[in-house]
């Protein structure tokens, strides 16, 4: 792999080897549309939300209670609290950038967090102080691990963003803790909850100090030798039931499972490991092919939070943790680093659009902890100021007891300009479409600048402007024809006005570039129906719509008549059309059911003859999956069932007739 | 309601008043058949097993470790332990019936049972002896009324069969104690577990004591006004949620829902409370219309066994667990006593082939706890001699930590021929199909005795004879005519020989019969394809095929090279046909995957010109359900997708050639 040399380092992700180098926050800007929609609520909404919240909660006072030797009376919220104020921490500076706006935000919360660290760099409020369980004493539930690693997430994004604070002394002690005590001769175990691992080997990136990757190393090696106790979801619940190199699926709880492949990509990255590579490419391929949702959404087990067996997707279970979406783009974007193929950017997309935009409300002040797929039942408003059980989403919840999501979605959402382009000695690569402005220096300090506009995921052309190309030698622009184009036709047009077909994949233009150059590409953007492989038994004789990268779905506040989803059935054999505002209309039916002529058995001979459903259609109006739930209590689905005769032939007869029923009784 | 003055004291079930009056086990005797089998091999072998197996784990000790003071040291089992020996007593008591070939176990266990009851009445091992919670402390989850239940049921088996004797004095003194501990003035509780409420107003029935059923009456009235905890399942768990007269579903877990409908059944009839009998049966009805299985099975919940919310049956997830079976037969056998409705009798055959015939194996050794419809993935054999988790039922286990299913199949199957037939002012009416003797006197003492042909369920012929009629003048034989014919056509041929069809319902023979003359009817048995409501979103694009009352399924061991079930496609468009040896073979297609040219996306748009199934079918081989898992692991399914085109499209184009994609691994 080759040696990566970025010329930028205000980076989420630095890794010193791969095919393409990573472009940093200082050298992409998001401009406009909708990914700069939502960086402005994150900014302006959702990162003030989070810390209001931590403080009512008591998350906050939980280290100034440590610090003063009562946190065990005092303590609030779950062993992993003292997590997300370091997520919350590590948004902040990935937000702030260079221009550091939320500085003083940074300040107060580093200085909330500091008293509570001990001398030897341990950071937790949860264990080892005066009436406290002692340190590492539950590593299967402790997450104590998992908080150092978020920590260190948050020290690199300060050091990154605005040079090395206090934030990043703190973390780089507690990095320095944790190598001493599970190094060489000290503890032989690991953490229940993955984490630990990429944040080491980001501050091994940052520092440049071996022995944090070579920790990070002997975690992920030590991990699957069922050091950890064998509890109530099995070892395969922490990924402690085999070795991560001899994995072929990721299983178990899915954002432990997540997390840890990300490490262990960035641990084959750093040390040249390409079996260990090679074994997370098969996992996530085998992951992608049978136990991924449409949304791009990971898990469909509620009890253990974990991926289900293969093909078994249940839209109504879809626990598709908006975690789980944070987790995977984390892991797709590190193998799209280290092999270049766009089949990564492209998953990362639909979890982009699907999942982690779907999380947040439209205000940026309320979140799903889960994602389903279907909802059958208008569930309650979730009150302002309660806090939600985690995974109770049937509308988005202010705050939860579990509250990892709002925090990984702010600290996803600020690093993502990060995420559009990358380059390498022969060019820029474009791997998601938005308004941005791209500016660094190829091989030879060659400075190029591209500005591209479009009105992606909405529309499908996208423009890339040459702005600046310092050099007169040819150099290319690649640029992603997304998966999602397959069966239908995208174009590129080339600065001298060339129109080619291009197929899913990349499509490149090299040239000697000159200012003022442009290329558009052209993406059929249009709604079409999508099926599922027949193995899916949960969503047979169903379809769902996309349009580009976005899933839709039907939601009950669009139907007439107060109905819910279930009366719903769709004509596949005539194609979904674009409405106004952005949603798409399908030809469809409602079939409403009159519940007091009811069947007394809902299941009965298959009657040939069974009358064809009426010819007559009415439009059924579907909207982008990440927009539901944002109009009061709804229900929602996503795999639209597909217009049969059955379903409109006349319910079996009664077989003793209603009237006659309560007669007999008491008579 | 009519009175009712059983001619016979041998009965599972005694009303004072209702449509029909049932006939005892000295009454009628089952001679042959399916039923027979079942029932020979639960007299020679379950009863045996259940009793060495609880005597094995230790809960038959119990009751000697109680009486010795030393219970809280050696008790083993759950709470509930206590009532599986009181359910095996029931059952040998049944299985006895006037003969008493079991008196010398049911002696023996009696006397294991006995010295551990308390003076004033109360018996349970779990609770207020030296060192244990007091009596009564948690009555959520301790079941010591529910014990106390099936200890009383057990007492009036032994009544009813050989008369009262020791096992019946012990069940009166519980009973006793337990109008003192709730009765008016005591404590204002229920059980968390319902069954005490038939209980007790069976033993009014046996004894004529009022009490019994004011108590009975009492506990169902107390019933759904929150007076247990609200705890993890919420209380709709343990149905205390709503009263029983006002819920308009049955809900929560299952079997504590159909026990506390057959109680408040029982309390309705011997009260007059018709608006109880009334809203019992309109649970039943939108219970069975939207919350049941096609085998007749209750409750998709494997988290807290219970009913799921309306249409939501998703095959895979079924847990139809045998008990609720079990419970859902005595329902349904008191409703149609006491509303004479042949649709209560339609369900009961259903659940007696389709669930509690399919919970014990082949030998009567082994027992499945849930009954699923579809299973992935073929299960490991439970060990000869180890206790499994209750409801990991992939295959048969010889026996549970939670072991309520075997002695639960065994009572049943011991009471099974007083289900066959009731009796009424006009004459005899058949219920359930196999042969049989039946002897009954109706009004005026008119003695009158017939003879069952049958090859049911497996052929549609019924025969029956006259042998005696000791009055010339007219009297009635109706026999039911199932649910599951509508759509044939069934025929009743007259003793003259004249032939008419007959309606799903009931068909009625009226005639001054005399010795010799039969009455053949006629039912369409052969196999046909099932399809379900369209709001069962789990089973859409699927059909099922029944036969007769008979639900069959696909099980992998009758499939070539290995396959498991998830190859099979059938052609709903080919009417499946007979076998052999019971047999069904239905057209359609295997479809063999090649997973290693798998799909990188298991979603794709939908090709309107996809490629028609290939017109060459095979026949795939089905049996009946309750015969599967009989041969060895094997995978099943009861609901067959039917063949469409996309299910024999070729796989979406990898978007990566597999090739490629390593090369570009640490390249």
């Amino acid at each position: 792999m080759k040696e990566n040399t970025a010329r930028s380092l205000v980076l989420p992700v630095a890794p010193s080897r791969g095919r393409l180098r990573p472009l940093g926050l200082d050298e992409v800007r998001i401009t406009g549309g909708f990914w700069a929609r939502r960086r402005h609520t994150n900014e302006t909404a959702t990162l003030g939300h989070c810390r209001d919240w931590m403080e009512r909660v008591g998350w906050t006072g939980n280290f100034r209670a440590a610090a003063e030797g009562r946190v065990h009376r005092d303590r609030r919220g779950r062993e992993f609290a003292d997590s997300e104020l370091y997520k919350l921490l590590e948004g902040m500076a990935w937000q702030a950038g260079t221009a550091g706006t939320l500085d003083a935000d940074i300040a107060a919360l580093t200085e909330a967090v500091a008293p509570a660290q001990t001398p030897d760099g341990y950071l937790n409020t949860a264990f080892g102080h005066p009436g406290q369980r002692r340190r590492y004493s539950d590593l299967e539930w402790g997450h104590e691990l998992y908080c150092h690693g978020h920590l260190i997430q948050a020290g690199v994004a300060q050091a990154r963003t605005r040079g090395e604070g206090e934030l990043t002394k703190i973390a780089r002690r507690a990095a320095d803790h944790v190598c001493a005590t599970f190094g060489p001769g000290g503890i032989e175990g690991v953490c229940g909850h993955p984490g630990i691992e990429p944040a080491l080997v980001e501050l091994a990136r940052l520092t440049g100090e071996e022995r944090y990757l070579d920790q990070a190393a002997l975690f992920i090696d030590r991990r699957g030798h069922g050091t950890l106790a064998d509890g109530e979801f099995g070892r395969v619940y922490y990924q402690d039931d085999q070795p991560v190199r001899r994995a072929t699926v990721l299983r178990g709880h899915a954002v432990r499972a997540l997390y840890l492949a990300a490490g262990a990509v960035d641990v084959a990255v750093e040390t040249g490991d390409d079996d260990l590579l090679t074994a997370v490419v098969r996992q996530w391929e085998a992951t992608v092919a049978r136990r991924t949702y449409l949304t791009g959404g990971m898990g469909s087990h509620h009890r253990d939070e974990s991926f289900g067996e293969d093909f078994v997707l249940p839209p109504d279970r879809a626990y598709s943790e908006t975690c789980a979406g944070v987790a995977s783009v984390m892991l797709s974007w590190r193998l799209l680093l280290a092999t270049g193929e766009p089949r990564f950017a492209d998953l990362a997309e639909r979890t982009l659009f699907n999942v982690v935009a779907t999380s947040p409300a439209q205000d940026g002040r309320a979140f799903f902890y889960s994602n389903t797929l279907h909802r059958r039942h208008r569930g309650a408003v979730p009150a302002e100021d309660t806090v939600s059980p985690r995974a109770e989403s049937s509308l988005r919840a202010p705050w939860f007891a579990v509250s990892c999501c709002p925090t990984n979605v702010a600290r996803t959402l600020a690093q993502l300009p990060a995420y559009l382009a990358t380059a390498d000695d022969h060019g820029v690569q474009l791997h998601q479409y938005a308004d941005a402005e791209i500016t660094t220096s190829l091989e030879g300090g060659h400075q190029v600048a591209l500005r591209v506009r479009t009105d992606y995921p909405s529309g499908g052309s996208v423009t890339v402007r040459v702005d600046r190309s310092s050099s007169d030698g040819p150099w290319t622009v690649s640029l992603r024809v997304p998966a999602w184009t397959a069966g239908a036709t995208a174009w590129l047009v080339d600065p001298d006005g060339t129109r080619r077909t291009v197929a899913p994949g990349t499509a490149e233009v090299t040239r000697a570039f000159r200012a003022g150059d442009e290329i558009r590409l052209e993406l059929p953007v249009r709604p079409c129906w999508i099926r599922a492989d027949p193995r899916v038994d949960a969503v047979r004789g169903t379809v769902a719509v996309q349009r580009g990268p976005l899933v839709y779905c039907a939601e009950s506040v669009d139907l007439p008549d107060g109905h819910e989803v279930d009366v719903i059935r769709v004509d596949p054999s005539a194609a979904p059309e674009d409405g106004p505002d952005g949603t798409v209309v399908a030809a469809g039916q409602i079939t409403a059911y009159d519940t007091r002529r009811e069947a007394t058995w809902p299941y009965r001979p298959l009657d040939a003859t069974a009358v064809p459903p009426p010819a007559d259609r009415t439009g059924i109006v579907l909207v982008p999956y990440h927009s539901w739930a944002n109009r009061g209590p709804s229900t929602v689905r996503v795999w639209l069932p597909a217009m049969e005769p059955d379903s409109t032939a006349p319910p079996p007869p009664d077989l003793v007739p209603a009237d006659d029923r309560h007669s007999t009784i008491g008579a």
